[in-house]
């Protein structure tokens, strides 16, 4: 059985559209996006999130900036200054600007759909190399969203779920609820059930309840950007999934495009995190939830060091964390 | 500087007033129990929370049933039902009947303030001996709330934290916000607010972050229930918490009044863990976090190995894990 996808983002007469991830799973709204300067805003407020889906999305911003007649260095710039961390958003502009370099003919449009489809395919990739991972019967713990809409239709860390579903695999998955914004119970959850695949909402403190039990074979994660070492940047928690995991034995899997590689950082400690606003802690759906006088304090990023990480599983195959410096020549 | 705690229960006429901890720290609200059912219905939904705490509610519960004539053994049944994994419920029942036993003439309220007294005296210790530990400039993590709302005025985790304020010592906290409760938002920050402690709530989730960075110098944390073996319960992510502190070579203190070890039990796996409603997790002020489709689970409370544990901050003093099961004779 084939799964169908939420659509992530599109062109519409002379406007970029997102499916607004605001507002899921209670309200499928469009955010409509009609320059550059929309496009950022959509990915600084997460209207789109998610390392390859901030890419992709920078991607259409620079096609969109290209129709208007505004410089593509300007529009590049804007768009780099909207979220530090994913690396597929720096990796995506670059793309960009290198492929009309190369191509001053095609449309714009149909460039922003190629670097579209590219990452379509490697999700569809990582999803056959994980697959097997996942035995009949699993009960894989994620963390964050890192499917459908954090990438493109199959993702990345929920591909081998959704290869495995489409094989008539059983398979369950447990979902972080992954404060503040809560990504996993929204997002990950919404993608769940659209594909049919059982799972349960935990709280984030949980996870390690479940690991400690021996409920989870395995667990698989995304990531925002990988170092040559292997470390890697994901959601604020994965660290600690990460420690609590290999305490008990569970193989712990990052699936990402290569996009996501930053050959350029040695390790992860030069990965930049970002921080974002305290009231995404101090108030839940408009409500606070802590005294007046509290201040808080909003890493949206960890790193996990590489030997915390079984495997990376990437478009191209499965790698050791030893073995993603060789990728960049793979 | 001496610190004023708010005050947790008290008698007023004839009914069991409590500060009730479900409206805090935005209203501060009164829940008053006319008997034993109302009571255990405090206990159950929370009005009070914190085993040390449930435990002074199940006396003050035992107490208002004898003044209304009503069977001690029957009032102790309807106490014992309410929640599972604090083992200072079943204490406190327990030695309410007792002191009843070989006392039949002290007045019932009076009983309750004699076991209320008890405990403020052994959290004072608890703070006395734990504070060493504290040096100045020193940043604490803590999870959920172990403070005058879980227990009675320094409460068990925070003890040592208030005293070392009270001696002039400079000490920050991080405070989880504990989902899905948020006890660490609502409670622990309240307290920290009206003892003028510096603190920044952070996500659950961010605890590894500062953890991993060296930020943290000491957790501590308080229990539910403790083994003979030194094993430990307490609320959902705390395990998480002990197993990345130790990876990071954090310290880590788990205080508790002696009434919270239960010396029937030698090992962590017998501790009884209570799942609460998932409508706890699905649901955040009123509104809905997941899809409808989604089901979610609840478990309350972790169980911590007692590898991970420095030492236990008791009113006896400071032990070490295996030192747990010699303490009946202390």
């Amino acid at each position: 059985m084939k799964i169908s996808f939420p659509k992530l983002i599109w062109f519409e007469k002379e406007s970029v559209c997102f499916l607004d991830q605001r507002f899921l799973p209670l309200e499928e709204k469009v955010f409509s996006a009609r320059g550059v300067e929309e496009v950022a805003y959509a990915i600084r407020e997460m209207v789109i999130r998610g390392a390859p889906a901030i890419g992709i999305a920078g991607v259409f911003g620079m096609a969109l900036a290209e129709k208007r007649g505004l410089s593509l260095l300007a529009a590049a710039k804007i768009l780099k200054e909207t979220r530090q961390t994913a690396h597929d958003l720096f990796y995506g502009i670059e793309w960009y600007l290198n492929r009309r370099r190369e191509d001053g003919e095609t449309r714009p449009e149909l460039l922003a759909e190629e670097y579209y489809r590219t990452i379509v395919e490697r999700c569809k990739r990582i999803g056959a190399f994980g697959e097997p991972f996942i035995k009949d019967g699993a009960r894989v713990l994620t963390h964050c969203n890192a499917g459908a809409l954090a990438v493109a239709e199959y993702g990345t860390a929920l591909a081998p779920i959704f290869v495995a579903k489409e094989k008539g695999k059983d398979v369950f998955v447990y979902a972080d609820e992954t404060r503040p914004r809560l990504q996993g119970a929204r997002l990950t959850c919404y993608e769940l059930v659209k594909a049919g695949i059982k799972h349960r909402l935990i709280p984030d403190n949980a996870a390690g309840y479940y690991l400690s039990r021996g409920d989870i074979q395995l667990v698989i994660v995304g990531t925002d950007r990988v170092a040559r070492n292997g470390d890697f940047a994901n959601k604020i928690g994965t660290y600690e999934k990460a420690v609590v995991a290999k305490e008990n034995g569970v193989p712990f899997y990052v699936a990402a495009p290569t996009s996501t590689i930053d050959f350029k950082l040695e390790s992860g400690k030069e990965i930049p995190i970002e921080f974002r606003s305290e009231n995404e802690v101090l108030y839940i759906n408009g409500v606070r939830i802590a005294p007046l006088e509290t201040r808080a304090e909003n890493p949206a990023f960890d790193v996990t060091p590489a030997k915390f990480v079984t495997a990376f599983i990437t478009e191209k195959g499965i790698f050791k964390p030893k073995e993603i410096r060789k990728l960049r020549d793979v």
